[in-house]
């Protein structure tokens, strides 16, 4: 039987205890009719319809144990797809939690990723209701996240016609240069650390873009360009970014990190292309970019970065960018 | 690029490949408002809630390559998940289906593991409307399914009251009598084997039993007396099962099965009680189980096998049942 410090491994904690002692740490959410402990969930859908998505979290894959606490998983898994529901303009309700893991895992690894979850599903505003369990050789988390539209139409990718204004909400890079600084073993910048292994989607402002007539939206996962081609792709449109309107994402804690890393790499012309490299193809930050007409008058976390014309794919300063564009799984 | 006959791997495929290949061949559902494709779904929840569960299939845990064709691992996913819905008496709306797989599995697996959940979603009704793939070192499949209760409320495994009767829904022991069969490598029963590899759960029963008045449900994954268990747990009852009303269980193919493999076996005194503990404690039929007011008329298809008795736990004629009783994943 497992104890409040977490002593012993999964196996010793046994399925239902492991379920018993992760469902306890898991905030209920407002919405949440059946949660933990039955056959299913009973969640509420005010609107009269449900925004849900499922991601995987794999370890060796999204994370390493030796870099990421069970804490820091809990987190980013749950924030990977609690970030794909702001970015339909929906308000986050509920999140189910699959794990799968070695029968060695320490149960206070496991309890960390718990604490993790809930925390950020706590400051998602949703509940945990969910999930299940499984043996595996290494440690996979896969969580789906349910949201509410609160009667407003999905904002999709489609949407996007010339003229439009590209605007970012949250950071840029900040996820792509923690992982920099881990690979070359520098870890004194923290904060670009903290970013990487425990992303902090700005939720609210999926639901603020829809309400701003946002025309498209999409969470940066893969890479702001590689994200931005999604949307063009879907809005038979082309979208040039400008490097003069990035400023903001290029100065500290990035262009230090960018200093301290660019001699050693060897990948980038200067400090500044090295930054501006993290900007436009790191992912996992998973800050929003979203679309809007000419006219909607932007909030300040939204950063106007570059507009949407005729045409197909994405370009830089007009340009096509030279370099790789994204991540994909299986090539 | 994939071929249509599927040649290749989904490494050769790629992420976005893999993704279109399996998506082109998902049924949309009646209540999808968006499909596969954004970074969400948007599902009809015309009751103003949703009734959602996930669970786990690994290679390895729940199925090998060597048995299961991918159609079967698809097919066998999708129930798992889909039964969970209907213990709720909910009606299935949607699935998600994420899927880590090595880069070296053939393609034509994984869209058979797609033509599986495929026919199987269909076959209750529901869509598939998104999903996620990633990198691994053996096929793990992540099915989330949503449901709508159609107004009712949904029936929970804590409302059985002493007096109740415990009625099952499908079949029992098929998928137990099927694993022990390919396990001695006998599979010329097929029917018994393909219960194994492909379960097939009554689910428009779940609803039928909500409209009869059901106090109690719960899908059959872990065998009859556990899952009976976790009922009588949360109902604060106990439930006796009665083996004279096990007999539509017991027949063939379940008979000829018990005769063929019991002196193979040595596990029981004999054919009988080897076809007896196949009944109840064999999971994975995802079959239903409720309990229903003593008034209540049950359609032929709901077999009465038991009672609820004040007290608790659970006994079998009256008597505690000695032997395995389910399946615990981490001990």
């Amino acid at each position: 039987m497992i104890t409040e410090s977490g002593a012993g491994t999964v196996a010793d904690l046994g399925e239902w205890g492991l379920i018993a002692a992760l469902g306890s740490r898991m905030p209920a959410g407002p919405l949440t009719a059946v949660g933990i402990g039955d056959d299913s969930a009973v969640v509420g859908a005010p609107s009269g319809s449900v925004v849900v998505a499922v991601d995987l979290v794999l370890e060796g894959r999204h994370f390493l144990r030796s870099w990421s606490s069970g804490y820091d998983v809990g987190v980013k898994a749950a924030a990977r797809s609690l970030a794909d529901i702001a970015a339909m303009g929906a308000v986050p309700t509920a999140l189910l939690v699959a794990l799968a893991a070695p029968g060695s895992l320490p149960a206070r690894w496991a309890l960390d990723l718990a604490a993790g979850v809930a925390a950020e599903a706590s400051r998602a505003g949703a509940g945990v209701v969910g999930g299940d369990t499984a043996r595996a050789d290494s440690v996979l988390v896969s969580v789906t996240a349910l949201g509410d539209l609160d009667g407003r139409a999905a904002v999709l990718r489609g949407g996007a016609s010339p003229g439009d204004v590209v605007a970012v909400a949250g950071l840029l890079g900040r996820s792509a240069a923690g992982h920099a600084l881990l690979s070359a073993g520098l870890t004194s910048s923290s904060s670009l650390v903290a970013a990487h292994l425990r992303p902090a989607p700005p939720y609210d402002a999926g639901p603020e873009a829809a309400r701003l007539g946002a025309t498209a939206m999409i969470d940066i996962s893969d890479g702001l360009l590689a994200d931005l081609g999604h949307v063009a792709s879907a809005s038979g449109a082309a979208i040039d970014v400008g490097t003069s309107s990035l400023g903001i994402f290029l100065g500290d804690p990035l262009a230090q990190a960018a200093a301290d890393l660019f001699s050693r790499t060897g990948t980038a012309d200067s400090p500044r292309a090295l930054a501006l490299s993290w900007v436009l193809t790191g992912g996992e930050d998973h800050s929003l970019v979203a679309t809007f007409p000419p006219a909607a008058v932007l909030p300040e976390r939204w950063h106007a970065i570059g507009s949407v014309r005729p045409g197909s794919g994405v370009t830089v300063d007009g340009a096509p960018h030279c370099g790789p564009g994204g991540w994909e799984h299986f090539t």
